[in-house]
């Protein structure tokens, strides 16, 4: 199978790198060409722009850092909409609000051309392992064609039916981790405060029912007040405010996100924002704050 | 080693008949005696009484249904007061309030005893794989001469300290478990009335980073508004209440945890408390409610 | 003192008689001309179309009854538009949202008119009376002439500095007052289910430091579950998720806020978003729900 | 009429003198005797123990300091209980728990007595004036006795059924407190940090529907971080959590009234304890925090 692919920054890399491991022809294109050595190494063809990518390939992948990164692809001089139309496809994987995902894909309908949006569940080491959780949504004949590749790409994809679902559903996924940070953190602090060891609660919960990735790899850092942003506080306090905000649209109430949301929004007052989300841990400790 | 063992419910029986297949001389007593047979069949002794079985052994473990059974054991006629003495342990595994584990430490401890309170973590099927979590409390000499049965009757077990600390982890853990189920309620009717599929949802959190057997578990009958009391609801409000008053004592603001017991307390306003703890779902996903 | 007044329903019909009382000039227009008759009656003018109002008088005020009537008066052919200019006042007096505000307010200003946005606190009782609460933002100098119409209009005026401020202070103020709404709420169940009498909890509540015109309005009907829309609930959850979202862009933690907008939001998802906003009472007392 | 009153601290003192100035015949006492001299100016008979004051009067009221002293009174040598019986009636307004006031009213019916609970609302100066609002609860024949000397000391007595129904009614009335002092700090912070002037949000509100005396009262000393302790903190945040363990035992879900609990609770991690309850507006308006 062949496929282009657009982006080539630490995921799209690693991405990238296990499509021609596993076999795919692959074109490659990223904004700094240099970039793309790595992988010509490994067997990749390079193309000039993300047009002459499309031009080559009848699918195109892109994994791109930002919403305007995602946009400039496809609309600039150049770009992928001057090549898309009848008969090819083009999946974006990058994780981009709802705006964008669908700007994107009714400029590349209008042309004739099919469109994925597949934002991943997961971050560099899932990206290199083939172990991302990809959330699909758009067109269900463009995602059946993929499936080989996102076989490769992730450990299970998705198909979640209509444009945006694929967005939402990492929302949903997000709001509930942003609650149990808290849970989490509440429980260290009346711990520690009860006379008894969070380090000892750490290892009592990961024995226990609720024992999860989340509490193992975050616990000890957070007891250390270490909070090296894995995914920044205020990225996560925007999806707990976008996941309100879809259930303030279906009339869902939600007291113990909004709850959860409040403390991640007084940790961004603290100025905690660009640390790792983990650090809300520091409003619910913390005994300062009456400056 | 030998021990004494009081109280063969479900999961006493299953302790008592674990110690005696790891090689352990176990004096059994049951209030009802023909509960005693099956141990019997397997080598187990009879004690006809508490006093008996204490007189006879150096250790005692009980595994009592409440306070009340944990309290009569003790100090009715022919219970284990009668007995106990310099040079032998008590301790008691039944899950009880923190008044009630008191009063029998400060009675075992008068008459020159020594005791451990050992709530477990865990129900049926990890009492008879041996992999329950034990949080003990208490005299700590007498809980290292336990930890040969420890060791055979749970996957790990804990010494927390002063007496009350295992109750007081059990809180906490709880605690945790309510506010967590809360969010994850939430989660499963935002992605329900937002169009997206719960089922779905739960895939995809079980490939992710809160994966954790709770949800996994508990899932799959929640969106079938099927709620066989596992942990009845009213028990983890209970549990709820006595950690938020435990936050109280120490100054600890727990917003998230209280959220969450609002949310149980309108659950047992509606008659759902002898449900399961996921019963708070229904609260939730609740479109009724105007009377 | 000379002025026009656009929109004369209950409120403008009122606030523009007040103004015929107190002896000034005023040029009426309605979008149904009959409306006009009564004001006629008491000495008004009447202009044809909003545009010929603005070309008569220096300063004109608008009253109209949502953000799509404002706009229409505006830029509709006929409209404010085609007569505002240098050395022209136009004063909108309308509960509008932001963008419907400030897009009046750039095509005034564009061309070369003066603007103030001027919603008011205060339904149709104080409007006849002249007892309004005026929370005006824009141009100060504009504001300063208005000041004698303000006058007879309001008890009270405020200018609030930049553009978008009137319509910030309001929300503000509602938010308030929907969280006193539901701790109201909370303490007329709490009372009823605890055997007082909800009825002398209001009566106490009436003569003590938190008695106010809202708990003596709204209690006896809240008791008799009669929620008559003064101010629909859809309006207030909106309010409150909209000084909520005004929190989030300043990083302003409020719980007490954020626990008030999920009940209303629950009470929107049983139907009650067209009752008067006191219908929360309805969530927090009710003990359906588990549909 | 007749009556005795026992403690004359600022409250007392204030009571009883109005009770001479209205006519009624009055017998005190005061641990400290020499406080008596004032009331006896005014025409007072004393009394040397609180026993004689029984024994003289058919009527005995007591405004004491706080559970212990007014435990003392009753139950202590010369205490009230060695003369109280049959055909007497004894009155406690202090302001104390249930259990106390349950342990009084036992020991005095057992005599023969007659008892009634009376907690007031208001302090000194309404007390100066006669303006105090009275929450009683108990023996109804007695309290129909004491109306004409509540009319005294009270612009408004209640009369609220069983023993503790006093007590309870002021729960309720300080948490629906509680949380609008937490709904106004929340306004007022948000306000700031939007731009708007607090001040002029303070005038705003006061012109509304939701005008109250404890707004006007509190409002300017909070915006200048003042909070002498009218009303301490640790006391509303004691208040919060007895009326929140009211609402559990009876399946009272209050979601706003808990949000609220859990920001005093913060505001006693910062040691804002013994200042003012609305000095939990540090807590809301704190940007610190993180120590």
């Amino acid at each position: 199978m062949e496929v282009g692919f657009l982006g080539l920054g630490i995921m799209g890399k690693a991405m990238a790198a296990n499509l021609l491991r596993h076999g795919f022809r692959v074109t490659v294109w990223n904004r700094t060409l240099s970039k793309c050595d790595e992988l010509v190494a490994m067997g990749a063809a390079v193309g000039d722009t993300p047009a002459s990518v499309v031009a080559k390939c009848k699918y195109t992948i892109a994994m791109l850092s930002d919403p305007s990164a995602a946009l400039s692809v496809v609309f600039d001089k150049d770009g992928v909409l001057e090549q898309i139309g009848e008969g090819k496809g083009y999946v974006d994987m990058s994780t981009v609000d709802a705006a964008t995902s669908c700007k994107i894909s009714e400029a590349v309908k209008q042309k004739g051309g099919a469109f994925v949006e597949a934002p991943v569940s997961g971050s560099k080491k899932p990206a290199e392992d083939g172990q991302l959780v990809i959330l699909a949504a758009g067109d269900k004949a463009l995602y059946d064609d993929m499936v080989p590749a996102f076989d490769i790409l992730g450990k299970k994809s998705f198909f979640l039916g209509e444009m945006g679902n694929g967005a939402k559903m990492k929302l949903v996924v997000n709001m509930i981790m942003g609650s149990m940070m808290n849970a989490f953190s509440e429980g260290l602090c009346l711990a520690d405060k009860s006379g008894l060891s969070p380090q000892t609660l750490l290892d009592v919960l990961d024995l226990g029912a609720i024992a999860n990735p989340m509490f193992k790899m975050k616990g000890p850092s957070m007891l250390q007040g270490s909070y090296n942003p894995a995914f920044p506080l205020k990225h996560q306090q925007k999806d707990m405010r976008l996941a309100l905000s879809l259930g303030d649209e279906n009339a869902v109430s939600m007291p113990v996100a909004a709850a959860a949301n409040e403390a991640f929004k007084k940790a961004r007052s603290l100025g905690l924002g660009d640390l790792d989300f983990s650090a809300v841990h520091e409003v619910l400790k913390g005994t300062g704050g009456s400056g």
